[in-house]
């Protein structure tokens, strides 16, 4: 099994970026904490990271060869259309994940472009929530 | 660590209930899946499941005792505010589980009056969801 | 053909409760009225009235062996998503009825959980939206 | 006893139009079906139908010596405030009914423009539900 | 100077239709007292009243003769658009006149897709409502 | 018969103030026109403007004598509350009239605080709109 | 006179349930003093509490011997149309009290189902709300 | 192939009307421009002009033989659901034109009761907008 | 202790003023009637009244010195947040008081600027909803 | 070049105000600073204060003679309509100024009435906001 | 003549994507049919697709020198002011063209940020769409 | 003292793009007069410029050594919660500046995602926006 991880727009600032909300954990050490999970279960695991809408959608559209995404869209979950164009084009199935509790924060961080087409949605449990989407990849009743 | 499952309206109907959302395991089934996860980690976990939105309220007031709860408060997810302030009078660490991905469904289930007070929510992953806040409060970094 | 005719909250104040919106019959008037329509076509007829929502939502789940339910849900058609859950878990076909002409009261009571997923609504007839309904159950065309 | 049946645009495609929604039974036999059951109840009954708004003004301004009004408005139900207008210009004792359930349909079809000025309203039986109305107007309490 | 009165749906009924909102003059009076005052100032005045929304659109169109309108277009009002393409259409100088004092209505009647092509509106004053703008056609600044 | 003319805010810049919306006679010649219609019926009239919302208030509570108010209220038409609270204070039978058409004009313009408790509305016939009222206080089926 | 205090769901949390919101005295203690406070006047004061709606329901319809009730339906405040029909049935004399003061807080606590058909509302003033309360039942214009 | 052309309430007054917004030829030379183009293909067209949205859902009801439909609806395009049903009741083939990019205008203009049950839309070209429709027809892959 | 009692806009006219809705007793004894209750306290109280927006302002402004106001701000309190912001420059301890439960009236008063920085909100008994603000601020828990 | 600044409500309190909102240098040391920034350029400058909205109102009339005004409207901003209209009736030039960022402040604080006939918006930099004021009409190129 | 066809996000992904909704044809015989069409008229014509919003931009500031465009932004047509703006920046002439019927899919892609600046938009005629477009470039009245 | 400016999509064309709303310098033109205002005071100032959401961010992620950002996001203002997030990342001393006065055009400028985490605001002022920034850096009391 192959997966990919994509995160989003200022997910590279984990641990300089406002610790109370998303941890104090760098974003290595959240991209090493990942990869070692994916170990436990012999997972090829990639990572993909941009600041820029365009090239996490070539991301996508490049990406059909993987069994599944684990995506932190970050800011971009909220207002992209284009994103979520990408996922359908390719018929993706993927696990939307987010470090913080959105429906704890600003009330334009509730709704998301992409969740109804997701697999499902964790969020809140920092690097956990990426943690849990490895385990559900792995062990999980989807396939 | 002692873990209490509280299940809400509805889905003591698990597997007789739209299996294309719930899926077909029934709610003993999902009860013993969540018993022995738990017990992978030496976890005691009981389990509270009730139509009444009254009486969620009266177990969750009594419920101080345990060190997480895992709620899925089903369609008083939408509507019940008295069952936040039950969360909120006894200060619960709580995980909002669904079994179904609340989002790619009715309008009114896009809202939760529970969601900005957990921990964190999962949704979408059937039982899974269940299973992976067990983990969580085994293995997470929430304490 | 049997039939369970369900009454949502302070629907038992019948004939106390505001006589110019729900007439001037008591209850227990208006549950004979409906048993002798329902004799008229050798139609078993039970009813059930509570004001609890978790006492509605067991009663619909237990419910799954009646032909129909006439449902007047009261105050919880404007209100409970877990009534409309409960239906939905056993498939109901079920006819939802309203005493007084809801769309000339309150503006929160012309939006309801339960009418999309009803055979149909009879509404603002008074005692003879039972009937109605009682009549369709035996003569109509919705087998 | 004399009772008017008002038609609004596109009734009388009926059987032609989306039967899925309104059922296979012809306009003709729909009005066949409504005149046999008003002779049950030696009601004199009469028909009228117009894709014409002003048609149907017309005809309801000059409809006041009628007991009732059976009336299925059609799409004129959503957007007509001048029927309304025609319906209050002679204090018409109307039923608004529906063959399909409206409330099921699209969202601009959950309004009605009527429904607060009529006796009640009777949606989503079909050809029922103008015999219900026959009834009602035959042996309800309203009068 | 020649100007043409125009009345929408129901204004026909008038004195039949609710006089506690439309005063006791019948219709024909109100035509009546119109004329009379027209024949004060030597003013051509002609009369149309259609309750046909394209009816009413026909008569514009043809209208461009006049040197002014006074238009009462009914429930029209606060639904036509085409009725408003068609004042445009001929660049129409007209006054939107009502009897009643539509803004302590129903709220569906407090827009109108009319007046913000008018020359001015008056509403409340009912048969003075078409006097007033006779004597303004007649004595106006507007010219 | 003793007429009060009430101008809110702006008003008494008429003449200076944006002539294409309000026309280019002077605020004194206003109020020299309007007491020539008056006098034309004998009627007495007082006028009174101000800019200040608590002195147009001080004001109507004071009118109680008068017969009947023609009312400008300006910007205050869609911001007060107190002044409507003073007219209902008095009881009082005024006609809201406005210079400019004010439905042609900005979205929070076409609401008024004012017109549902007023006589009626004569809006957008520049000074006119003044001697309407006048007229209609003089010939009108008002009283 | 006699007069029923009827708390909603949570209220029996008092004193361990967020302090800062609802003060530190136990719900017995409130009780007490609403029970002292009404000996002032030779009051008899009954109480209720219960977490479940439809028990609040059944608690009201029974309560149609109390000359007054002072209720304090805590989260059910804003959600529950059935005790609002429960109170009308009854045709209930009663006081909304609230221990918080609900406009401070989330936007969902600003409305209320009952306010409307309270005699009045007090918030805000914790144990006071309850006393002020008794204080109008006995000495207030009311009756 | 035979084409039906049909144009709603104001069509008929092209060249007269507006010219900025609709363009300086007449309804008869956009009638000919449109024939011309259909004999290019040896397609047969015929047209139909109506100002009464009651006439033109009559016309739609007859025009089941049609191969297609180039459908102007004018201001009904914003306010008739009943000719929408009208096209769903034939199962019409029909593509929606606008002369003007209705988009640019009023907001009122931006919502279409037709669109999202038509092959496809096509507005802003003037004339040339029909033309397009009748090139695709002949041409395009609809089939 | 030392209380200032601001009374807005046309409560001056209590007693005059639609007396079903606020009671017949005159301004003058509303007054008389709270500085009786003060006397019991040993209360120092003033009072204020105006019409102006600004006066109150002012006021408030140069009521720093007083342990407590009471406020009835009458239609400012749902306009004016120059009236908010004078509080808050104060720090003022206010209770915000209504003669009417302005809950049941027109939608506009149930929204208040004022209402989340008051101690607290009584609404409906009239007279006695400033005495109860007395009692409160001489016996309560709010020090 | 001779400007005049006007500041509305609760301006005058500035130093006692909310200081972590305002800044803690007072009104008069404030209106010494923006004195002594004119006088850096010889521009004569004037300032006026008050909490009257009628009275901000008369001072706009009569300051046609300026050369531009600075406007720190306080909460007039946010309500008032005649301010806005006075503005335009004098065809003011004019600067928004604010001391605290309006943005990031109550949602009701973030639309002005002002804004967009302002020549420009300077808000959030306490007294410099007024600096930047003068600075602009001594330096800018908007003459 | 020169004419340049602008894609956006996931147009590149024609035929692999959703081909239910977008056709079967891949995105390089679409820039082909886009191409022959273009010589029947002896049209320059050139080709640009990128993911990215910023490239967007960007190739639209440096495409003034062609005589008109050709657009389908995709996904940014509803997300993208950035896009209009760079269309304005250049005074653009644009067609908006759309492979799918966006007014039948999702709300969200019923409003476009470029609809009322381009010359007309044509929408759900998969490839004719575009071809649609280069036949008006070439023959329509637009110049 | 360093500071960044930085210019979002299409501020690069300026001089060429609507120059009744951005005024007739260049790009170039308009960074040079900011240079030449921080040299006055000694400041270091860099300038970026892209039409790209993600080089934004990238830029702005990698500016945590400056003392300040000058930013005029352009369009992205309206539509870029990853700007905002990026902006927090380094908890960035920035300003808001727009050359127009978005206050006064399309409403969908009228929101920013960026003004309330921003030192302040400065919109309308075309050039001078940005040399008043530089001067607040320079002299304010922000530090």
């Amino acid at each position: 099994m192959n997966i990919l991880v994509i995160n989003g727009p200022n997910i590279n600032m984990l641990g300089k970026r406002e610790p109370d909300k998303y941890g104090q954990i760098s974003f290595y050490e959240l991209e090493d904490l990942v990869r070692e999970q994916a170990e436990k279960y012999d997972m090829d695991i990639d990572f993909f990271q941009s600041n820029s809408e365009g090239d996490i959608v070539d991301c996508i559209q490049k990406s059909a060869g993987y069994d599944g995404i684990i995506l932190n869209a970050g800011a971009y979950t909220h207002t992209s259309i284009a994103i979520r164009d990408a996922l359908l084009s390719i018929n993706a199935k993927f696990i939307e994940v987010h470090l913080s509790n959105v429906f704890a924060r600003e009330p334009f961080r509730h709704h998301s472009y992409l969740s109804d087409i997701a697999l499902g949605v964790i969020a809140g449990f920092r690097e956990d929530s990426y943690l849990m989407a490895v385990d559900y990849f792995a062990n999980g009743v989807w396939q």
